[in-house]
């Protein structure tokens, strides 16, 4: 296996790089971290272009090793991402999924909108809870924070290799999906009497999250086909958005019945 | 009102030890910060004890005139937990709530129980959610990370404001607790054929959410009143804590008809 002890090293810089948004676009490649995420990398199929590992590591997966190169233990210490790092750290291809060929794919199922949502921590949240809700798709509003930056990456918990993630531009295009693919645009917002219980959420759902700070764009509450509000106590004022997602998308789970046709898998 | 402009000022020390757990504890005291965070401490009486304001900030509310203290903007910034402080900072007293305290208030209805859990984004949004869903009281076993940290206190988004929270010590003291309170321990687990919404989540609820890596302890799924599992897709093996305890939460309020009687406010 190769090895690398020089700051100069073409890799080390590539993965400098890859902690930058710009790179991650240009290159269409994001980095992954852990031995938890590399192994489901692998078992999803995703694309792992160079595997990085601490000196002294030991567990590479042999389907990895011809992809490895082993790195000075202080030299590893700085491209990883967190403090407790496990020692190995991957550079994946993203998967493209644009509009088009998504379309093509006939029935959409359900699907969730990040409306300019700009905690990594929240979005990989969603991404990981419409994973298991069984939703298909995610789409990322222009003005998301990047869904393959590390932040998102750790929280999605390996969803981002099954979950396609769709870029779109404007919420003019956006309404034009939704209505192409069938679907009906479900937004929370205030002035609707109708809980999220009492609307039918199980199908053709385009569901809306808004931004942290201002919630969803004025012009997608209205054009939403579906208004609904989430009740709350007193003087609380909103619900974090990873947690109104997963309320929203779990209702879908628990009134469609769908869930007695998925794995039947705990919580852990 | 007083001016501060030296590192050495009492305030500042006192300031710069809140950002450790070990003086929180000692000194009942914790830091919050940001308009809004502070509005909301005024709003539901939290005892603020001192406030720290930006020299030049605009909008400090007359009522906390007596305990400002306004500091140098180099300073300031030393101080203020975000990159992009609104420049108020305040000095808040914990409001204690010993288990003895609150048995005496009777009922408790339902509440939540953070078994060890560690993210303090979780702990904070759980709490927020508990606000939301109209749960009385948070418990947080030993070895939970410190709710009063100060990305617990900006994750719960005012609701340790109005939330107790009360620290057990131990599992066996946890389910006294319970029993002695009436209320039935609700543990997620894998050895169970039910899910969540075949069971009664209602009334009494006192629901474990477990560790992010390690889940529940053992001890405490073997006490368990009520076993239920959250229906999940496929290849995902769990969903985030502060998730999971909103969907759990939240089928208390779809399923009780409670939402009637909150304040009818959606999610912004």
């Amino acid at each position: 296996m190769r090895e690398i002890s020089s700051t100069d090293n073409r890799m080390i810089k590539l993965c400098q790089q890859l902690a930058h948004r710009k790179y991650r676009d240009k290159l269409g490649l994001y980095l992954i971290e852990g031995e938890n995420l590399v192994d489901e990398a692998i078992s999803e199929g995703a694309d792992i272009e160079t595997v990085l590992v601490r000196e002294g590591y030991d567990g590479l997966p042999s389907c990895l090793e011809e992809k490895a190169f082993w790195i000075k233990d202080g030299l590893f210490t700085r491209l990883a991402q967190t403090d407790t790092s496990q020692g190995i750290l991957a550079i994946v291809r993203k998967r493209e999924f644009s509009q088009a060929t998504w379309m093509e794919k006939g029935a959409l199922g359900n699907f969730v909108v990040l409306d300019r949502l700009q905690d990594p921590g929240n979005i990989g949240t969603i991404i990981r809870t419409a994973d298991a809700a069984g939703y298909s798709l995610v789409v990322a509003m222009k003005g998301t924070a990047d869904v393959y930056s590390p932040k998102v990456v750790r929280a999605a918990a390996g969803s981002l290799f099954r979950v396609p993630v769709v870029l779109i531009n404007d919420n003019e295009e956006l309404i034009s999906f939704i209505k192409a693919a069938g679907g009906k645009l479900v937004a929370t917002c205030f002035d609707t009497d109708r809980y999220y219980f009492e609307e039918d959420l199980t199908e053709n759902v385009a569901l809306i999250i808004g931004n942290e700070g201002n919630g969803i764009s004025p012009d997608l509450i209205e054009n939403a086909d579906v208004k609904v509000k989430i009740p709350m106590t007193g003087a609380i004022e909103s619900l974090n958005a990873a947690v109104a997602a997963a309320i929203l998308m779990y209702e879908k789970v628990r009134a469609s019945g769908s869930w007695e046709n998925v794995t039947k898998k705990p919580m852990a």
